[in-house]
Order: structure tokens, then sequence, then C-alpha cells
């Protein structure tokens, strides 16, 4: 990969950023067309859902300029798709209007692409060449959830906690707002626009009614919200209902409360488990066929615990705040362990301030790290 | 300053560095001698308590090499002392070596000192230039501790913490062994290392039986420990009362056990409170007349909250493993609080991975941050 190739995919990559809040259930792409000689023709990223991939902005923006594309470069973030879903293959349209090598960041997982457009391109006689492991890498990290989605048939889960540096998520009487400061609350809502839902607990809803919408930030889409609520006890009210958009109800058992809660616009789903609990895995599996790809849990100690042990958390997500609270809630009610091995490892992936507090990343530590 | 003046004295502070561990109670000073034309003629940096300071080693190196010193200039990391202590004046012997200038990236607090060694620079016809901002606090920084006992009386408190990233510093049946990885428990005990003395609680000494002293890095000194231990519970055959050194242990009441632990090598010091526990001002006040510049705390999280409420802690370093325990013991006995107000506020003032682990520093807001 040349420098140049390099460069531009960099820039294809901050151009796909620029989409997220906007294409889910489809992957972030960028594209850029231009020469060898350093020229750019042309820059798009994918649009929402059944509008226009990457490529064909690209092509678009430079057909507006009167660029010929004959001989040019494609830089994607993602291999161009090949099949007819709701827009045409975009590998026909770059073959169509000249382009004659393609640099590719990643493959695309999904069954219906999966190196079916890099050999379409092939066979149309355009030079395709993939990218460096660390850009590879970049580019499959901006669409985390799709890959995990469609890879593993659930969404990527990112468990979200703002606690003091002693680890207090709340006050024993509750008090939590606000632990974390204001900046470190909008970095908040900028993950929260990353994901295709974000879930909380019913202990969450009754002690904080939250909204769990995304406001911080600007965002083009609203994620779907979601409950586990065992016992159906969200009350009919509850803000988190309200915001444009769905709200699933998960619950184990229908006693009689989720006829006021549909017509208070849930969508309830009872997905028992074995333990009496709301099952977490078909939560996951009814959530990936929604075309979840990200999932933003962002729930109490007892939630928080019930994820973890299911073994289905990828991501911590910790705002830490330089604060000591002494009592409090904890972030996960998890043990009383014997031994330490008990305890859940996870790896450090990111650190870095937000305001006055901390941002931290962790991930399991058999997942690999990010780059 | 010039470009120069800036490399010379960041080289002397790296100097001075090598001297954690060695010079205490004394500072940790650097001195380079050579000419405005780049050569570097001599370099040094102060030695044990009674022994050559940094002037005198870096007029010894250049001597040594035969190097005459007549119009050179000295970079030194803090101001040339002007009294007779233990060693001569620096001033005078800079002087008499024929520097012509003299670049003081701090001035000395001591009151002996205190602006008379610059002073007698430039009676005796030396030119004097005061570092830039920067530089002057990177130096002020590196003696914090002598500084704070010079300026304040007391030693810098600084509270060392090693816990999961949900604030357990072991699970509720005490096991703590180990929550931070080697690397994390290496660094401890540089910082440790750092420290005039190492100081904890009764607590700690019946739970952990810890030694204390500084094993996992080289070092010239060890720090003395002290033991916070109100009711005289220290068994005699505690470990840290064994290593080469002072053991002190402050109590509020000797209800006879104190002559057992005198024989078994502590010092006893009677430091009872208005509240029946053990005075820590006065616990501070007589290890600022033992020389102590840095006082080290690995204590629990009763003791701990008895310093942060006592508002005589002015720096956390706290390592954070990352691991999720649940249940178990927590940084320090605050609260329960009835609001956030009530929480002690910090400020980071770094984050650095430390092997798998991330060492966090934070001061209190009232107390300037680090460079």
């Amino acid at each position: 990969m040349s420098p140049l190739d390099r460069t531009r995919l960099l820039e294809a990559l901050a151009l796909a950023e620029g989409s997220i809040g906007l294409t889910d259930p489809n992957p972030r792409v960028g594209c850029i067309l231009g020469h060898e000689d350093g020229r750019v023709l042309g820059r798009g990223a994918t649009q929402r859902a059944g509008e226009a991939h990457a490529e064909v902005m690209a092509l678009r923006d430079a057909a507006a300029a009167g660029h010929d594309l004959r001989g040019a470069t494609a830089w994607v973030t993602l291999e161009p798709c090949a099949h007819h879903g709701r827009t045409p293959p975009c590998c026909e349209a770059l073959a169509a209007a000249g382009i004659a090598r393609v640099v590719v960041a990643v493959g695309d997982p999904f069954p219906q692409v999966a190196g079916a457009g890099i050999a379409r391109l092939r066979a149309a006689g355009v030079q395709v060449e993939l990218a460096d492991a660390d850009i590879a890498a970049a580019a499959r990290e901006l669409n985390i959830g799709f890959f995990s989605r469609v890879e593993r048939g659930r969404p990527w889960v990112r468990m979200k906690i703002a606690a003091s540096l002693d680890g207090r998520t709340a006050l024993a009487n509750g008090a939590s707002q606000w632990i974390t400061g204001a900046e470190a609350r909008t970095d908040g809502h900028a993950w929260r626009r990353r994901a295709g839902c974000v879930l909380t607990g019913i202990g969450t809803v009754l002690d904080d009614d939250p909204r769990l919408d995304v406001r911080l930030v600007a965002t083009a889409l609203q994620p779907m919200r979601a409950v586990v609520d065992s016992r159906l006890r969200t009350p009919p009210t509850a803000r988190l209902l309200a915001p444009p958009g769905r709200c699933i109800v998960f619950a184990a058992v229908d006693d009689g409360a989720g006829a006021a809660l549909r017509a208070a616009g849930a969508e309830l789903r009872l997905r028992p488990g074995a333990d009496g609990r709301v099952a977490l895995d078909a939560v996951l599996a009814d959530l990936a066929a929604l075309g979840v790809n990200e999932l933003h849990v962002e729930a109490g100690a007892r939630l928080n615990a019930a994820w973890l042990a299911s073994g289905r958390v990828d991501e911590l997500l910790v705002y830490t705040a330089p604060l000591l609270l002494g009592e409090g809630r904890a972030m996960a009610a998890l043990g009383p362990f014997d031994t330490l091995a008990q305890g859940l490892r996870f790896a450090f992936v990111g650190c870095q301030p937000v305001g006055a507090d901390l941002r931290l990343l962790a991930r399991p530590l058999a997942i690999p790290a990010a780059p």
C-alpha cells in the first residue's frame, strides 16, 4: 500500500465516521475517487438505509464537478457491495464509471458480499488492492457492531458506566446527578448515537425515569430504546416510552400489565429464561434481527451483573470522575467471590481525558484489543 | 532562556531524578557545567545527606577531566546553597571556580537559602538567570515533598491505592494478592522509594502483615515505616518492625503493650487526638521534624478515610486494574453522604498505562495541577 493509498483511506475513514448516527443498520462507509497524482475527483459517505452508498455518493460528487473518472482509483473503507439490495451493486457502478483501481480497507462480512464485490470488480478488469492490517483493523473497528451482527448474529454489547474514582455510580440514597461532568455526559450521548439500541433495566426506569435518547449531540437517527423488565413493572408514563421511535419492553411474564404498556406505545416481547428472568441471549437475537449493530447498555448494578455473568459484554465504556464518594451503589452486583481469579478480567484498550473525567475503554481479555 | 539553557536544565533534571532514593532529607538536585558553545565540562547530582551537593559533584567531574571552568555556565535545578550546613556553600564553590553564569531552575525555599544563594552569586560577579515557568514547575515537582516540608511544615502526603475498576481494594474475605499486575507493584515500589516514610494503619498490619520496604526496585536508602495504631495492637512480631531502619508506631494510648514493641525495635510515639484516635497533624509534624519530605500512605479504608477527612492528602496514586470484583473492600470508608457535593473532589493530573493496569494521579482541586 502506497503512502497515498494510506492517506486516502484515512480520509475515507473520516468521511465514514461522519455517517455515524445515519446509516444503521447499514455500515458506515466512506469513498474517495481520485488519481494517483494526488488529484481528488469525488468524495462520498453512505446515507440512510435505502439511500445511496458511499461509492455512489462519490460518483455523483465527481459527476457534479464534471470529472472524467476513466483510469481513476477508488479508495473505499468497506468492500463495495455486489448484490441488488435496496440499491444497485456499487461494484458495477464503479466499473461502469471507468474506475481502474479500487483500494479496499476491509472485506464486507455480509454473506451476499463477502468477497463477491472484489471478485466482480476483478472480473470487470478493475485492479483491486487490500489495505494494510492496521487500516483494515481501523475500518473494522468503525463498524464493530455491523461485523458483530453479521459474523456472530448478535450486536456488539457496550456497557456504559459513569462512576466515581472509588467505583460508585450513585450515593446510597440514589443520588447520581451528576458524578461526571458535562463533557463526559455529552461524550456519552455521542456513544449512544453510535448504537442501534439503548437498553436499561427496570430498576433504572423506576429510580431515574431516563429518556435514553440522544440529546446532547446532533443525530439523524434516534436509537430505539429497550427495557429489561421481567415482571412488567415499567409505568406506562415512563419517559423512555415517549421519544419518537420504538421502545421494546422485554419481559419474562405478562400478568396483565402489558396492555397498558402497549397502549402507551411500548412493543412488548416475552422472552422468559430458565431462571424466570428475561433471557438475555433472546434479547440479543431479537435486536440483531431488528438490525441493531451496537447495543448500548446503561443500567444499574443488578442488570449489569446479569449481562456480565452472561459473558456477552464486549466492551466497558467507563467514565471515571476524580471524586471519592465512599458508600454508595456499585457498578455491578457481582460476587461475593472467594478468590480473585473469579473476578471478571478485561484489558484496557483506551484511556482519554474527557473534561475533568477519564473515559476508559476495556474489553474482555479473549477479544483482541482495538488497534 | 535560550534553547541551550532549556536543554541543559532538562538534562540536569534527569540527573537529579537519578538521586531519588539517595538524598533525603535533602532535595534531589542536578548540575551541568559547560560553555555556551555546547561543550559540557562536568555533570553532578546531589549525594547522600552530608555528602557533596550537585554543584560540587559537577565541579569535581570537571576537575577530574582537567577542564578550566573560567567563563563557563552552570545549570542547576535548585538555587545553590548559601549556608554552611554539613557542606560548604555551593555558591562560593561555583564563584571560586570562575563560573561566569548560573541558570537556576527554581529558587530554594529553605530559609537559610531562599534567595541568598542567588544574591551571593551576584555579589561575586556571577550572572544569574532564572528558568522559564515550565522548567521551574518541573524542578519544583521533582522535590514536591521538600518544598512541602519547608514551606508548609509537613510532608507531601501521597495516598497509594491499588483497586479493581469497580473500586475494590480486596474481596470481602480480604483477598487482595494480586489485583494489580507485577508491573504496577514494581511501579508502586518506585513511588515508595521517593518517600521518606511509608505509613499504614493497624488494620493493614493485622490483615496483611506487610513489610512496607522497597524491594522491587533498587534504592540506596530505605524509607522509615510508620503505623497509626491508636490502641497499640501491633504485634511485636509484625514484619514491618524488622527491616533495617526506623519504624515508628503512633498511638493514642499505651496500656502496657508499648514495652514489648520497643523491645522489638519500634519507636513509640503517643499522639492522642481529641477523638481518642491518633492526631494525624501531630504525625505529620513529627515526620516533618524527622526530615520526611514525601509521606507514602498505604492503608485500608478506615485510615484512608481519616486522612482524607483531615484534608491533608495532597495526591492520590491509584492503580486501577481492568477487573470487576463486585462486592469487596472500599478505597475509603467515607460517607454515607446525603449529596454528591459532599464527595471529595480531585483533579486528575496523570493517567498512564503500567503493564495491564492504569496509574492515575489526582490532586485536590485547590492544589495546582502538575505541569
